[in-house]
């Protein structure tokens, strides 16, 4: 069949909307039919040439929501009709991570997802020309319709608008998840959030949710103050109205430092603020944002051996299959909100407006809907 | 009264063997007859004039174990004829850290600690001449008799030996305490430890205890591989004997990295390594080790994302007066063992001869018997 899609054809350009091949499901595999997508920062990563590992020509686009269309032999978990999320940390719940209640990190499909292929090695999209196209974090949500493993999709409630719960797709998740399953906070406790971007504020929200009692904000951004309070955040720091040392005033704003700290930033500076922010003896930092290639975080180790945690969390340790269709329904019985943070809505032909609305700080996330 | 103690008058000096004053014990102290003490490499952090905290003069010593003399007005825990083991780590049971379970931290007494001092900060011992001596970790060891907060104290049995039991007052007790308190290591277990030195061994035989399947040790000395093996070590790779890479080595030797890596030497690239080789996914590294003033662990952020956790321990994460009685019981029951760690036992009179032992590495613990 033909569907349309935006392709990153190369590193630096911007993507191109064009008439694609794209192949049916084989064993294992299903036909989607997206509805919404989200554009996120890793597509940009990738976009842009930033990402080292980034492959072109692709089809990027990762924070989807849509319908099946097909179904390949062998597929037993989803039928034609089913509203799904692409998943791109899949879920086989048969490997040794998925086998592991420590990880969320599942590897039955890990290398060729890398390499832009499907599990069996081939790509299903290609151009007019009958050159093939990669496929992006197994997922590629920025075509109309796309195929997927069985594995790497949520089956969700058919109520749930496309236009929000695709957000589950990467940020609410990545948010929320971290929050969640990776910290495990408590009611109580205190915490701190560096960067009110899209996944700071899931973060935040998440944190309400956990019931937090105290949810600091720190931004560069005095205009984020606003979302962050609309989110439950309590506090609002702005690193350069602090005089003096920013860790010292964090301490001091939570009463010995934070049980749980996130960076949302992907700078290893703030990383580094953020672990030695958390409470002495039990203090948890959670490393969210991608950092640049290359770079490092460093601390001097009596941060840990004086109790401090350094940890991390990739898709908010979710396992997708099991825990996205939960946060839906949290979305559709308001336990949280989406809709705020889709601050603007595009058609495919508009995506590359979506990317300059990101570099200008405008959006906190702007929607592609078919 | 007068007692004899090694007392460090300045860094870098050996230890002054001499008879010092020391006040009774006021209230909530205790005064205790120290029957034997080990010597640690904290002792001489701090002897050397490493530590750029150490304070003079002072008497230094850390891991006693003797009988309490006399008990200070409201002592009530203890009593004349007890069994003893100093705590550097306090445990008062009231302290907001000793209330939370994630932390043995007690820092009821930690400001006056810190500076040479008993809680109502002054000291016990003096000069014949009215100098006062400073006390050291809270401890005091390397005197014939000190004074102690009641806090500071664990009441053990009396059958177990001074001269083993003394040991459990810090490098067993860190050792084994990092895997059971801090690592929670479970059976079956994969484990890496870096540095087979006293603590290193203790770590080991932790492991041996909670059941790990595989503990694999890493030191550059093949000497140290009998030792390792004698307390339950599997497998041993000495770094200078791998060609290539040392992470990809172990992580091979473990089936894909470790669940649980230790340090314990100090050592801040050592401290990466660990990291590194642990399992991606779920894998823990925990830093013993003590680095030097200013030395700073980094790794690429990466490491966290994907599933691994840095962390740190003090004292095992025990909780002393709880937790220290019970590795007491494990000795006396066999489950775990001290005698063959013990290589020398000295005299006071011997204490610097002690300390040449440890840095010619002839010794794994020396043990001076009052
Ligand atoms: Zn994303
Ligand atoms: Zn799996
Ligand atoms: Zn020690
Ligand atoms: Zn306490």
């Amino acid at each position: 069949m033909r569907t349309r899609a935006a392709v990153a054809m190369e590193a630096g350009k911007p993507l191109e909307v064009m008439e694609v091949n794209l192949e049916g499901p084989r064993a294992g595999e299903v036909l989607v039919e997206i509805k919404a997508t989200g554009l996120c920062h890793t597509d940009e990563f990738t976009r842009s040439g930033a990402d080292p590992e980034g492959l072109f020509p692709a089809i990027l686009g990762h924070e989807g929501a849509g319908v099946v269309v097909e179904i390949g032999p062998g597929v037993t978990s989803l039928e034609v009709g089913d509203h799904v999320i692409p998943l791109y940390t899949p879920e086989c719940r048969t490997c040794e991570y998925c086998l592991n209640p420590k990880t969320n990190l599942c590897q039955s499909i890990r290398v060729t997802q890398g390499q832009g292929l499907m599990p069996d090695g081939t790509s299903r999209f290609s151009m007019l020309d009958g050159t093939p196209i990669l496929h992006y974090m197994g997922c590629s949500t920025f075509a109309n319709h796309t195929v997927l493993p069985e594995i790497a999709l949520a089956k969700v409630r058919k109520d749930a608008p496309f236009d929000k719960i695709c957000y589950i797709g990467c940020g609410v998740t990545t948010g929320i998840g971290a929050v969640i399953n990776t910290a495990k906070v408590e009611i109580g406790s205190r915490a701190i959030v560096f960067g009110l971007g899209g996944i700071g504020l899931n973060v935040i929200q998440g944190l309400r949710l956990a019931g937090a009692d105290q949810i600091v904000g720190v931004d560069l951004n005095p205009d984020k103050a606003t979302m962050g309070k609309r989110f439950g955040m309590t506090d609002f720091v702005n690193p350069s109205e602090v005089s003096g040392d920013l860790v010292a005033h964090l301490v001091e704003l939570t009463g010995g430092g934070a049980d749980y700290t996130f960076d949302a930033t992907g700078n290893v500076g703030v990383m580094r603020t953020a672990l030695e922010a958390a409470h002495k003896g039990w203090g948890e930092s959670i490393i969210i944002g991608v950092a640049p290639a290359g770079a490092e975080i460093s601390t001097r180790p009596f941060q840990l051996v004086t109790g401090r945690s350094w940890r991390g969390t990739a898709f908010g340790g979710a396992r997708g299959r099991t825990d996205v269709p939960r946060i839906v329904d949290w979305y559709m019985d308001g336990k949280i909100e989406i809709d705020p943070m889709i601050t603007h809505t595009l058609t495919l032909d508009q995506i590359n407006h979506g990317f300059d609305l990101m570099h200008e700080g405008k959006s906190i996330r702007a929607v592609v809907e078919y």
